[in-house]
């Protein structure tokens, strides 16, 4: 075979937003599966803010990036020869295969989508890491009770999205924050959101004041900074803090810490931090009861989905920082099927 | 009866660490017990960390002391006058009963004291509201497992010295962060910790490191600032940081959030603040046990008794934030018996 593979692979470690001297683009042959291994070419790539801590140096969840490597990428991608039995060509199949055009797996952290069930973006979306995430985050973290009110920030985003609804379905007050009116307006209107706060107006404080008049029960944070300090200042008793994620940090070089965090003292509230990975064993409950909702109305997926190529990608991860997509965001490659 | 009743009250909301013209010393004649009442004449006061955030404005556990009234302490009375059928006159009785010669009481939230168990210091330190916040601070929030490693900054102070002593004694690595290479040495040498941490030194992260290769599992955070943020670089995963307080920041006009938060997500780890006073049920438990250990040689108690009188009163509280007392911070009454 001669297939060209492409793949962006990491030059420089930022400082700040990535820019182009951080990334290197590369073509080379594409990989040849070995026994007991497939190849995919990939169809579509995951944009995630984690991805911005992966390009760090240091101890974290999982290694770094090295300089050199391949950018990791969660994405979905057709079998084109496959030397595994469970993996035939022409599967569509998910995993973290790398931003790059063809990738070859031993099935490990795999998964064959199956698309009668959803088409296959919202297979990186509700159904898929995105999805978990929300699901367990909110109800194995939050445990939020019917009655109680649970705010989300990012709540236009991939997992905030989720996070609200599936908050909603169990019976809570659901307050939203995301940055503009289309969105707020979104969530309300589409969602279901109780209430939707635009924190560019900056009245984020008097907005939480008026939207969560008895405190906040259930908090899931995905921006950090001085939202998780204005949402502090109004947990209720016992709230429970959830860190997903700190997207207004991660290219920050001093980062800021929460402030008001004493008000966990003041409020007898705790602040836990989890990934999504700790509950692999579960995924498959998880995603039949997301499933179970989606196919019952009772959940919307909503991924956005840029159509272009490989060669955008690191230019369609900025979006994400610069809060541009609602919904999970996904780069479609440009000869997909 | 004449007898003159001297106090400390709040005159202003002090900007930083308390200063003379915060306080106002007032004489007047003593109060007298009403029916279901009884009077104490005072013999110890109680100095705590957080009687500086009582001074703030605002939402807090418990209201801000107002501009006016009596600052509110805890203290050891003797029982001058009774109209109350369980407190006879002689009887030693601990409770809030603010920064004064002489309080009147309805006996809510006050306790006799058995000075056949320790002597009445004692009932202010291990075997009062500090022992109590050491024991369900650990125990149940932080919930030590044997062969963990348990770190508590400020443990030098009241309840940290009270934190180290049960964690050793529930089989757990136990190190202390204090100031000075006197109190290291004391917590060492007489209490038993594995290992003190002078942060003094500025060698934080480095002792650390080599005190606790392995991680932390437990981290009693009593001081806040530059200490959190480094204890959180180094918790293990799963770990529990349990929020007693933050005597670093009680006098910052700008407040000093933990920026290595996001440590809590890297190692699915919580942060959870507790008050004492939730726990009210089990102190009959608590103290049962903490005076079990005391009496077995177990468990030392340490009181730094300061003797003087009332008008020394704002002056031994700074005593706290100049990180000047070993133990129990305790003002004894001049004509105490």
């Amino acid at each position: 075979m001669s297939e060209r593979n492409a793949q962006w692979r990491l030059a420089a470690r930022p400082v700040g937003l990535p820019k182009p001297s951080d990334w290197e683009y590369r073509e080379e042959p594409a990989p040849e599966p070995g026994e007991g291994e497939f190849r995919v070419k990939l169809e579509y790539l995951s944009l995630d803010p984690a991805m911005r801590g992966w390009m760090n140096e240091g101890r974290s969840y999982v290694p770094p990036v090295g300089i050199g490597e391949v950018m990791r990428a969660g994405g979905i991608g057709r079998v084109t020869d496959s030397r595994h039995p469970e993996y035939e060509v022409g599967a569509l199949v998910s995993g973290m295969f790398g931003a790059q055009r063809y990738a070859v797996s031993d099935g490990r952290g795999a998964r064959l989508l199956d698309t009668a069930l959803a088409p296959a973006p919202v297979h990186l979306g509700l159904l898929g890491m995105t999805g978990l995430t929300a699901y367990f985050g909110l109800l194995d973290i939050g445990r939020p009770q019917p009655g109680q009110t649970v705010v989300v920030s990012g709540a236009a985003g991939a997992v905030g999205s989720v996070v609200g609804q599936i908050a909603r379905l169990k019976g809570c007050r659901t307050i939203g924050i995301a940055g503009g009116p289309e969105k707020c307006q979104w969530l309300v209107d589409e969602l279901g959101f109780d209430a939707a706060i635009d924190y560019k107006r900056g009245e984020l404080r008097a907005e939480l004041r008026r939207h969560a008049p008895d405190g906040v029960d259930v908090y899931f944070d995905n921006v950090g900074g001085e939202t998780l300090d204005e949402v502090l200042r109004r947990i209720a008793r016992g709230a429970r803090v959830v860190i997903c994620g700190a997207i207004s940090q991660y290219n920050a070089t001093q980062p800021h810490g929460p402030a008001n965090y004493m008000q966990l003292l003041v409020e007898r509230a705790s602040m836990t931090g989890f990934l999504v990975f700790d509950y692999a064993e579960r995924y498959p409950e998880a995603i039949a009861e997301l499933a179970q909702w989606l196919q019952a109305g009772e959940l919307q997926s909503r991924e956005d989905v840029v159509r272009g190529d490989l060669d955008q990608f690191p230019e369609v991860l900025l979006r994400l920082f610069r809060g541009e997509n609602t919904g999970k965001l996904i780069l479609k490659l440009a000869d997909s099927t």
